[in-house]
């Protein structure tokens, strides 16, 4: 199967890659010439333009920053015509850039009414899980385009969940990692408040983990240095998932919640948290670091 | 061994009855007649007061609603002497009141002082884990006092957890608590805004729970009524953990936090939702009904 | 001077009664045949179309709900083409509407590669001001564009600040009203504390004014009924400024938060707040009746 | 008069030392020696404890750090006998502590019983205050032992408000404090978020100070540096009210939230807000130093 790539950066590339190992043709791009040279070395076969890639193309996966790249992409922007003039009717179309859902559904509309079928496809799991292969999938559309995109997916990722109708992978993501961002403070702030009475912050991790406490964060991904050896925590808060993309998903969810009245007071303190953190220099390191907001500050 | 259990209310008066039924000789006692009368029935021996329970007692359980109470019960208030004064040198004290850490280890320095062996250890588990003698003790005090009590808990619970000295019991249950009452409003508000983007709440839970998001709110007590036929939210928010429970709760982690200056943006605003809850009429409903706050109020 | 005004809800059409009344030639259009009837009325000049309104005008001024209309209105939607097109070089654009500055800012921009000079100018003061010709102007653009349009708003208004470029206008606004948002909330909940201890609110209200707690809502506009008799608190939250209307300003200020990835917990906070308030079925009260979600509801 | 003044702190020094000048016969106590040593440099008249300074006086005052202080002083701790088995029946007891209300409620009660008068009267004002003699005295008690205070009172401050009965002051200066804490944190997150826009504070500021936005903080007390000359921002937040004062005040607010069961949702962030700042090192900067927590960090 010729699949069209558009969108090479740290999550993109790997993605990519992933997919040509597994035999398809490729047919790639990226806007920035370095990410295009380091993917050419790794043997993907580049082309001139995001409209090049889509000739002769089944399949058209774009994985970009943010709404207005998947905006001017498919709709153009400038002098640039937009990739929907070009693709041809009948073609798949996924998108696994994480924006908003507003914009996901403008897409799939517009290119309905030209034959060609999209789905939203938002990914979690992080660089880790796009080296590897096994990246969680959240997909918005047509269950008959979800089973079409269905054997490029799973050369991509491990879990693909259908949510909905188109704009229901954004939405899902965006609800997901709100609480994610959510879980993270609050976990923190146990730990901490446990920690300033005395308690070993590992007897405290595993007492609440067994107990309603219990989520992910303590399982998985503990925010306290030194009780998971395997965490960002553990590792000076190097890797992972980092704040400045939090906080990028958790201002999604506030621009989703202002545009529906929705009330979510602790996903909208979540995101000031985390802009605070990242303001006071910490954007970078992964998002768990989150942590030393709430902790006596070295010095 | 010779038991003596004081405060039989809903918590308290299973607990008693499961040592009863489990062999030991009880001598319990509650300021209310009524619980007397109850228990009495259920034939669970009743002294005529707190004091009177203590004669000949191996050890003293006792299950209070609040700091005041356990103040009152073990250093004296008005007329009625402490029963420090009463309790003979050599006898182990388990306190399974939910109350201030602060009171936890002043009672514990008191009673050591006068050679009685104090713990604390207030329980998870609810009224539904009493009964079945299931429930989650959190425990403060010496290691070996705690195995000496460990046969006495074991009849009444499934878990045993170690947290720390004096008054550490108390402070990982309401670090737990507290993380409870955040992750159940952030599954309700990830749920009610997942709802007002069109999401079927049966899939994102779903999603929720397989991904990073996943919490034991979303495992064991999913706040959306219908998507988990055993949750309190299934059953009109009847039985389970009331709202007023969740409150004080939040409410003695919000005293210590100030108390030691610790920094809980999430716990505190929780503690304030489930205040205007309890305000809004939904106190003794089951703490999930918070989502209510979230949701368009039917008419 | 001739001017063309377009928007005639409960803001635009006084506004537009108030330039009449001063004796300016107006030709004025809502898309709302009923708006347009009702001020026909009483007296307005009213044109066939939006378009219809600009022929011959020295100066333009719209009036509209959201960044959505306003972005329909100058550049098009659908087979209606954009004002702009329309629109003479030379011309002044008064934008009163309150919408996102990035869209204030995208029509100043695009106008002014046409020779077409806009100011955005939202409004604080409510309908009453609007009636009464006593609003206040925040004005982002130009310094002699503001000076051109000074005689025009001086008709409607009686406070004009020039915060500063195009978009300032709007962007000084939802600081305002983000801030107003809080003090509301701050305010209701110190007198509900007060209130709960068996303080007198008129008291303590009057303490807290000439303290350090003082601020507008204690100045003019007490939420708590009976305190101040000119207050919509004092006249069951019927009039002023509704929840609703408040809900779109602080939703504005945490999109615009969120696309500067600015720290605002308190703001976020309130727009959740007021959204709760809303969902309960208070939206059309006045925003002051949020108090309500701090106090025992009457039953 | 003779007054016994106890506790000769940064407030209760500058207080006392009012009183002297204004020619009433002092003595006065606190446990630094050191403190006793520099008031003694200034001419006030020390005695040798606390007990020893109410022989003969009409009229004791206290200002002493937290409920505990008081709760020592007039009950008793450790060896130490209460100071109510010491004053005289008749005596006037002006305790001027920042407390829990519940603490003052229950001093009053147990001298009322002896026959001592006892009103709460804690003060707003700062250090600057109290030795300017223009302190505002916020009183809780009966009406005719205010009076008898007045004269007392009216040395030591400016203004002069009765708050209601026993324990009513302290209820009044924490909710007033805790709209302080709002009004600041509202304050730095509207000019932060103008800032981050492009405008100009010094403009947004004036723009908000007469609009619907006005508050004390932009009144009198300008967080953002440069933009009112006397303002602790412009002298590097030196000086002022310290950052842990705020948070100290904001605790009190909590605990008695929790204890009556009120929903504060801003106060309560507040408190984790002030507390996160003094935790990064902030905590003797002044609390307006805490719009750092919204900056990006200067490096």
């Amino acid at each position: 199967m010729k699949i069209a790539f558009i969108g090479l950066g740290n999550m993109g590339g790997p993605m990519a890659l992933n997919l040509h190992k597994a035999g398809h043709t490729l047919s790639a791009f990226d806007l920035s010439a370095d990410a295009c040279r380091k993917f050419a070395a790794e043997g993907l076969p580049i082309a001139n333009s995001a409209a090049a890639t889509v000739d002769g193309a089944e399949v058209v996966i774009s994985m970009l920053p943010a709404s207005a790249h998947v905006d001017g992409l498919y709709f153009g922007s400038g002098e640039q015509a937009g990739l929907l003039e070009k693709i041809p009717a009948g073609t798949l179309v996924i998108d696994s850039s994480t924006i908003a859902a507003a914009t996901s559904r403008k897409v799939a509309e517009a290119a309905a009414k030209r034959g060609i079928a999209v789905i939203d496809a938002p990914v979690s799991g992080g660089t880790g899980g796009a080296i590897a292969g096994t990246l969680t999938f959240m997909v918005g559309g047509e269950e008959a385009d979800l089973e079409r995109a269905r054997p490029v997916l799973e050369k991509m990722g491990a879990n693909i969940f259908h949510a909905g109708a188109a704009g229901a992978g954004q939405t899902a993501k965006i609800c997901n990692n709100m609480l994610l961002g959510i879980l993270m403070i609050g976990t923190s702030e146990a730990l901490a408040l446990g920690v300033a009475n005395g308690l070993d912050p590992k007897v405290l991790s595993e007492i609440m983990r067994r107990s309603s406490g219990g989520n992910w964060a303590l399982e998985k991904y503990n925010p306290m240095p030194g009780v998971m050896e395997t965490s960002p925590a553990s590792k000076n808060y190097a890797g992972g998932f980092g704040t400045d993309l939090m906080l990028k998903d958790l201002g999604l969810s506030q621009e989703n919640a202002a545009a529906v009245r929705a009330s979510t007071p602790l996903g909208g303190l979540a995101r000031s948290l985390y802009a605070a953190h990242s303001l006071a220099g910490h954007g970078a390191q992964d998002f768990s670091s989150v942590i030393k907001l709430l902790q006596t500050k070295a010095n």
